[in-house]
Order: structure tokens, then C-alpha cells, then sequence
């Protein structure tokens, strides 16, 4: 069974959501993003492995280690791997097994699925000891860079549920509109929802029925104007 | 032959970039997605007519002027086909001709390619005459709502490349990246590039070989931090 790795940062992620969210509820989102992958990449048929920049017990989930940097902990695992490799972001929670089936489907020797702004989400790689990675800035050009130097095919999987990373506010609507999963609710529990005002849709926290200290923004603050 | 209705708006475009981009440039700009999206229409095997809000001369394509607004102009043509059609937007510059193949080879009644933030960037309906569209405030929600009611079969294309309309600058970024076509090369020819500072990748616009007036912006003001 091939395995998907999946770096995560369990402490004070996602800062750009800070506004909207405390520490602690960030965490828990995260947490609930993550659940979402793991169960995508279980029902594609692949085994989890969490890469964690500390201790984290995750029940089920062989976690490994390894507080250097996110290419480095990549690069010195990957030579271990004598079977294909997936390496997905935690923080895809519209991921559904069918995404990630078009990247293991593939029949060149490196799959790729883009992230919003250059970004690699996902990565699926055949020989993994004839790849590295290289991520931030640009990272999707700077892969296709490493497999063409390495004489290796890619496949860029067109997929707008791999593509979509959660960082920012605005990021949420799409999670709120299109989310089946853990992270939807979890979202919905901290009380965010949609807000469609002057004919943009944006997000709003409503007071939670239970607890105190909430934060109530008003909608299309951070929207986007569809067609 | 299936038509695919193209909605165009040819005067004063995606005010969003008047910071980047002048009026006279917004259009060009404008015209080059169009373009890409006639090519590719084509190529997919479909015959692009132009809905424009205005007299617009584009060679060699069928235009029909509506000035309404965008759902009702559409609405009073999708009775007129007895044939399937597409509706697919002119901004949307990464699309191929195999995105749109994923929607016209749909076996459901409708299919549907999201756009960011609720918006509805492709719909592909085999009936035209038993559904009608409505257009902005999460647009996606309502025309899945109204494939229900009206008891269509609805499939949700997951496409990055129909998911990605050019709206705000920060969506530049992407053009630039995975473009091709000629909405791409206009942009270069404008002066827009990447430019990759503190980590993020950004926009900037440097000054053309010649011309003056040109505008040029701090890379990262406007980037996105990809994995």
C-alpha cells in the first residue's frame, strides 16, 4: 500500500485566520482539516503518515517527527520509500478520494496538483528516490524544474478541491459552500457562516449559542464577487 | 453542433485592476481571455456565440447584444436551443479545451464548474429549456437549487482551470504561472510579472521597452504564500 505523507503543524497554525479565530480554535481546525485528508486518503486506498513539526499523537496514524524545515523533513524521508509516494497538505479539507485518485491514476512519473499562487499541494511521486522538493515560492515551477532535470514525465491534475489551501478569511467561503466534512463543521460549531451582502459573499461569526469572548464581523469584508 | 454562450462585457472590464491596469489596457486585457476562451471552446468541439452588453465586432463569431442583465439575458435565450449549451464565462484565461470536455461529456442533466467564492464559471445544461440560471450571491447554491427542482441530475466539475476567474490581482498570479495563451503574452506585453519577495509571490509591472505612464508596483503587496 503506498503511502501519503502529510506535514502538519499542530501549534498556532494558520495565523492569517487570527483575526477571526483564537489560537486554540485555529488548532482546532486544523485538526479538523487534517481529519478530512486522512480519511480522503484512506478511502483512496493509500496509508497516512503524519510529518509533525512536534509531538502529536494522532490515534490510528503513524506520526514521525521532524521539526527542520518542511523540504528538509520531506528530503530526508523520501529515499526511504522504495513504493510511490503522495505528499498532501493538511490544509485541503475540500480533498475528496476522487481528487486524489487522479494523481495516483497518473500515468506519468510525477503528479502534481497546484495550489492557489503557485503553491504544491499535492505530489505524487513513482520513484521517490529519483525526486526532492522545494517548496515555497513558487514551488510548482520550481518541481516541474526538478522532474524535468531528472528526466522524469509530469501530469499538472486540473482540480480546484486540491488547489483550494486554507489561509486566508476569504479562503472559508469556498470551505462553507463546498465542505462536506469535519472542517465544515467545525466551522459551523465556532459559529462561522456565510454572509451574502451587496451581492457579495462573504463570512460572518455569530455569537455561539454557549461560551463567551465571540467575535462578530460583518459579511463581505472579506468576499468575493462571483459570477 | 452544441453553442457555447460566452457573456462579454467589452467596456470598462474588471474595475478590480484599475490599479494595475488602465481602462484602454483593461480591455485588451479583456479581449485576450475572450480569445483564449473562443480557442478553446472550439477546440473542444463547441460553437462560441458572444453575448455582449454592447455592439462588439469579434471576427468570424455570431455576438448578440443584450444589455440586460446577465441572468435575464440568458434566460431569454437558453429557451431558444433544442440542442445542449454551454454558458461559460470570459475570464477564465487557464482554461483548456479538455476542462470543457469534462462538462460536455457529463452524463448528468447539468453539469457544473465552481467558481472562487460562489460563483458559477461553467454550466453545461442538456436541456436548456427546463432550467434557468440566476447569476451572483453564491450563484453555485441557487443553480444546484434549481436543478433540483426542476428534477435535473447535477455533476460538479472539480476544475482549477474553470474554477479561476481573473477578478483581483492576487488571481494574476495563477495567470502567470499555468497561462499559455494570449491573455498571458498580453499581460507580459503589458509589463506584468511575477516577482518573488520575503517568501511570497506577488505582481509587479515594470516598465514596457517603450511608452511612458507605466505603473510600477512593489512585488508581494498583492502575492499569496503557497506551500
Amino acid at each position: 500500500m503506498s503511502v501519503a505523507v502529510i506535514p502538519f503543524r499542530p501549534v498556532d497554525p494558520k495565523t492569517r485566520l487570527s483575526r477571526l479565530l483564537s489560537q486554540v480554535e485555529r488548532e482546532t481546525f486544523a485538526r479538523a482539516m487534517l481529519a478530512d485528508v486522512i480519511g480522503a486518503v484512506r478511502s483512496a486506498g493509500l496509508e497516512p503518515l503524519l510529518l509533525s513539526t512536534c509531538a502529536y499523537d494522532c490515534p490510528g496514524v503513524e506520526v514521525r517527527v521532524e521539526p527542520c524545515g518542511l523540504s528538509d523533513a520531506l528530503n530526508n524521508l523520501l529515499p526511504l520509500f522504495e513504493e510511490p509516494v503522495l505528499i498532501i497538505m493538511a490544509d485541503l479539507p475540500l480533498v475528496t478520494p476522487d481528487a486524489i485518485r487522479r494523481l495516483t491514476g497518473t500515468t506519468a512519473d510525477v503528479a502534481i496538483a497546484p495550489g492557489r499562487g503557485g503553491g504544491t499541494n499535492a505530489l505524487y511521486i513513482r520513484e521517490p528516490a529519483r525526486f526532492h522538493v522545494d517548496y515555497y515560492q513558487c514551488s510548482v515551477q520550481k518541481h516541474l524544474g526538478i522532474a524535468r532535470d531528472a528526466g522524469l514525465s509530469v501530469e499538472c491534475v486540473d482540480s480546484f478541491r486540491l488547489y483550494l489551501d486554507l489561509d486566508e478569511e476569504e479562503d472559508l467561503v469556498d470551505l462553507l459552500i463546498h465542505g462536506t466534512g469535519r472542517a465544515r463543521a467545525c466551522l459551523e460549531e465556532l459559529g462561522v457562516g456565510l454572509a451574502i451582502t451587496r451581492g457579495r459573499v462573504g463570512i460572518e461569526r455569530q455569537p455561539p449559542l454557549h461560551g463567551t469572548g465571540t467575535i462578530v464581523r460583518p459579511g463581505g469584508t472579506t468576499g468575493a464577487a462571483g459570477h
